[in-house]
């Protein structure tokens, strides 16, 4: 019997159905790759067809890179309680080279175990924790480097690819293709992701593949610049009291909207059962800051941490399933003096816990020092490494500098040293800079770094906007997935004010989404616009749902045009309320492309036969049709 | 007596609290130029002081360039129906190159003036228009080329330099003027912006003062990329009935958030009497686009427009004391069939009426052929030209292609043919462009247009995310800015959905400030970086009310942070709600701080007697302050 009070069970039984309905007009489908357990799910947009003199012309359904997990799949009874269905768990297993352990090894872990008091907020079903048998490595990257295509990389393939083969095939989809060529700035996007493309970026450090044996629910996502830009979001209460369920629907909501990543920054009770909530129900890579939780341990005392005390509590969530780790190992006691001459001196929590370490004990980071170590536990689990930034600029003035940079080489130095234990590594960079210099940042860690995905906050490209930091940063985040981020953390408008409610995750995914989609379109990630076009196609033709239906946020988009024109009846109008029924340019363009469609008149054809001549002979028939206007 | 109805009166005459009330710990200020009646507003922000160990340090007061007009000065009595004081009136006057008519010498502003049935919408006081005497070119540029310094220019002067040159000989300002050395791509940015610089940007055509004789109550400001980026604002209903009072107000709302100019793009009736208001009590410039009202005289039909109609229409709008009009007198009929294999086409307003115009009557645009005419009365008045995109792309698709090149070329020539009339020319620009593309905009337009003023809407980086094209388009506009955009146009939440209220209008002005900040930092305009490093050190230093005070936008910082904060203390408190009273890097970094302020050990010391040795003595010393943490 659980002890878990009714109240408690209901909330998080039964999440809201802001966070599970289903999109409009969307069904969930999955493309089944090689073997009938990898299933990669996707959203499929249905469009209504453009009505022409001519007839209907059908429009084809759209393919939406679907982080949303299984809480949009209406086939699907979701119970938080029971925690998601282990997706991976045949393809852990099959590998064989990790064993079931008994319970937690981790000290802490067993403390919380067998707290009685405990119990009525503990997930239920507690798997036992997997680990790599004694000299295995079980990181995705071992296996990339041994030639290995696992089931993960398949899986990432077909979804990076979203059906572009389908539709490149398929003659409904010609117009909808047409992409500019991007600017990459020496990424090497191919045509096709391949599941040895896949492979070979792992292999190679470019890419990595968050995903923690201990977390079998992870529908697989990859981080890479040749690969989409990806959002990280983050939940995580402080001081004030937040309880489990919220944290759990602040989780769904997160990936409804398009996070690819979570972290869970809690620092306050009940992290460890909070996390095991959040683990068992994510369908996304899950990561955190481990050095959070462990100065909980010590009471909020930096100077009383351990490397005891750290390396317990990365085992302790490395066996709950966390898929990724910021560690800030490159804040070196060298380094903290450059940070005093900055107007915001150490702004990262991470950097100035260490910080006051280093200082404290005279001596060299234990992150630092005991790096060989903590690579052996990652490798053991397959836990990512998030390089943090503990130094990085937290205003305009002190982006770029000798600290920030000083910290990035050690981060470079810190990539070779967990590529030589096959251990996954990215980057995490700034913050605030100015927009002129973002691109500095990103060159510098492409070569200080060997081209390990990079991962920042922002930039802030400007201080002076407290409450819409979310759009200060979007400005940063475009320009530097464009630049060749591979995933951008999202900021939310309470950034710098306080804690972000639903609204504000949101109003924060939304924008980082744009921003993201934004790099690709300018990277030139194949497939990318797409979307753009079939939404710009919709509006040009008055299909507003389906103009909706295809938006980043299809509720918001629908509100906001009912405020002015209400009725249904307008949801087919050949106008719309800015310009009115009698004044519209979309309308008239369509005058003239349908008499161009009856000429035959194609652009290449009036620009090969001389523009003027075809001109003449475009309007001469062109005024018959304006003539009952 | 007048025969406005007492409601109308009512609401006009007072509006609401929300536009006029002055920003928190502001007050505005005059700088006296070199004649008294040049009084250059200011809004000067005071700051608390910062508390430490050693006593109270003075933080100095901000500037903020300010754009609010009257309205936040509590010293001036605001009466809509007299309208704003006529700054400039003297100005005009006393180059006596202008005459007093008798009344509107245009057609369509007799028959308004004689129609009794308007006379409650009408203005009070409507003044005798102004227009230059016969054979004089009363255009700022005119002047310029003379080597005429007006106060026009020199009141800018003062206003651009924001007092730094006061700043620069205050020693409280030193740590604030940090600033990073800017990317201008070019641009010929002076370190100081002196009335001599203002009239040779203005003769050469690089920047432009719209300012029209008729409109004295104007506060001069100028738009080139070599001064501070510029952010216009629209308002103006279609269809829908709206009242003038709500225009008004929009007006005053979008002078109090930062909008530099704004653009009445009305369609509905009543224009002629609303934009009098407007006119009248507006302190920035006022663009319209003539063809709309121009069509609404022809029903609608644009076949049936004609150069009289039009013409009769620049006049009346002249005489009115607009400042700027956009004409799209780039539409080349042999432009047309250039669209035809677009996606969307053509979507602007006046580029569908004039493409419609070219088609229906087998020639070339009246706005091209009648161009020098068109050239006459604008240097009668001082308009200046916005010389409109009419084929600018409406998708991501159809960004930078020929149709939108092509007529770029012919705004080109047009903008010499408006200097051989030393007329003020600017140029419109786009639209929807991926982020990669949008530089090849400025470069094309710097070098078709010969450096005239840059004016752009957004662009959007993608088309995905209607409700959210503030931000899609924010992210253009700032790097647009950068790379040598004089002026941005702003985009509302609400645009391709319905008409924006209030609070889009103020997210949509907020997002633009952003990115026109974000610009000239990124630019290095002397003197940007101040607020950020301002608002930064009062972050630093817990002093929340100079953070809220010193934003975009203080009222809704202050929101933000008190729904998770809300008591009064904790706006003084060293920490706040994201990480708690103990958890707070910017605390230790201030401890860090303080510390090396004891050692006196500055970052260039560090680094100049070695990194490592420093550290050591730092770091010796510095454990003693975590003794007590």
């Amino acid at each position: 019997m659980s002890a878990i009070p009714e109240d408690f069970i209901q909330k998080t039984a039964q999440l809201s159905d802001d966070v599970t309905r289903p999109f409009p007009s969307s069904k969930k489908t999955y493309v089944t790759g090689s073997r009938e357990d990898l299933r990669v799910p996707m959203r499929e947009v249905e469009c209504t067809p453009t009505h022409t003199e001519q007839g209907e012309e059908l429009n084809p359904p759209i393919y939406i890179y679907d982080t949303s997990g299984p809480y949009t799949d209406p086939q699907v009874t979701i119970d938080l309680r029971q925690g998601l269905a282990e997706v991976r768990a045949n393809w852990i297993a099959e590998r064989d080279d990790t064993e079931l352990l008994d319970g937690p090894t981790s000290e802490y872990g067993r403390q919380r175990q067998d707290d009685p008091e405990l119990a009525h907020l503990r997930f239920e079903h507690i798997r036992q924790p997997r680990r790599a048998k004694a000299g295995k490595n079980v990181t995705q990257m071992h296996y990339a480097r041994q030639g290995i295509i696992t089931p993960e990389m398949e899986y990432i393939a077909i979804r990076e690819n979203n059906k572009l083969q389908e539709m490149r095939g398929d003659p409904r989809y010609a117009k909808l293709l047409r992409q500019h060529a991007g600017e990459s700035f020496g990424a090497s996007i191919p045509e096709e992701i391949t599941p040895e493309f896949v492979r070979d970026e792992v292999a190679r450090g470019r890419a990595i593949i968050p995903a923690n044996i201990n977390h079998p629910e992870l529908e697989p996502m990859i981080i890479g610049r040749n690969f989409r830009t990806k959002v990280n979001t983050n939940i995580g209460n402080s001081a004030v009291t937040s309880s489990i369920e919220e944290e759990v629907e602040k989780m769904v909501w997160s990936a409804r909207w398009g996070g690819d990543t979570l972290m869970d920054l809690s620092t306050g009770k009940n992290i460890h059962e909070t996390r095991e909530w959040i683990l068992r129900n994510a369908p996304m890579p899950i990561g955190t800051v481990p050095i959070y939780q462990a100065l909980e341990k010590v009471d909020g005392k930096a100077e009383d941490l351990t490397w005891e005390i750290f390396r317990d509590t990365l085992i302790e969530q490395a066996e709950q399933g966390v898929d990724y780790f910021t560690i800030h190992a490159g804040v070196l006691l060298r380094y903290v003096p450059l940070t005093a001459e900055r107007l915001t001196g150490i702004v990262s929590r991470g950097g100035s816990i260490m910080a006051k370490w280093c200082l404290a004990h005279h001596t060299e980071s234990f992150l630092y020092t005991h790096f060989d170590e903590i690579c052996e536990i990652m490798k053991a689990y397959d836990v990512s490494f998030s390089l943090g930034d503990g130094l990085r600029p937290g205003c305009i003035a002190d982006a770029n500098d000798a600290a920030q940079f000083a910290e990035l080489e050690t981060l470079g130095e810190l990539t070779q040293k967990a590529w030589e234990h096959d251990c996954q590594v990215m980057i995490e960079g700034p913050g605030h800079v100015p927009l002129h210099k973002v691109k500095e940042n990103v060159e510098k860690e492409l070569a200080d770094c060997y081209e390990a995905p990079f991962y920042t906050l922002g930039p802030l490209v400007t201080d002076i906007a407290p409450a819409y930091d979310h759009i200060t940063s979007g400005i940063g985040a475009a320009n530097i997935g464009w630049y060749g981020t591979a995933m951008l953390c999202y900021v939310t408008p309470k950034e710098h004010l306080g804690l972000p409610n639903k609204q504000d995750v949101r109003d924060g995914i939304i924008t980082y989404k744009i921003a993201a989609h934004a790099s690709d379109l300018a990277k030139g990630f194949p497939g990318t616009q797409v979307r753009d076009n079939a939404l710009s196609k919709a509006r040009f033709e008055f299909r507003w749902e389906d103009q909706f239906n295809l938006s980043l946020d299809p509720d918001r988009a629908r509100e906001f045009h009912d405020e002015t024109m209400p009725k249904e009846a307008h949801k087919v109008a050949h106008f719309c309320s800015m310009c009115g029924p009698n004044f519209c340019s979309m309308k008239i363009t369509q005058d003239v492309r349908e008499y161009a469609a009856k000429l035959g008149v194609s652009e290449e054809e009036a620009l090969k036969e001389g523009m003027k001549e075809k001109s003449v002979e475009f309007v001469d028939k062109g005024a018959e049709i304006y003539q009952k206007t």
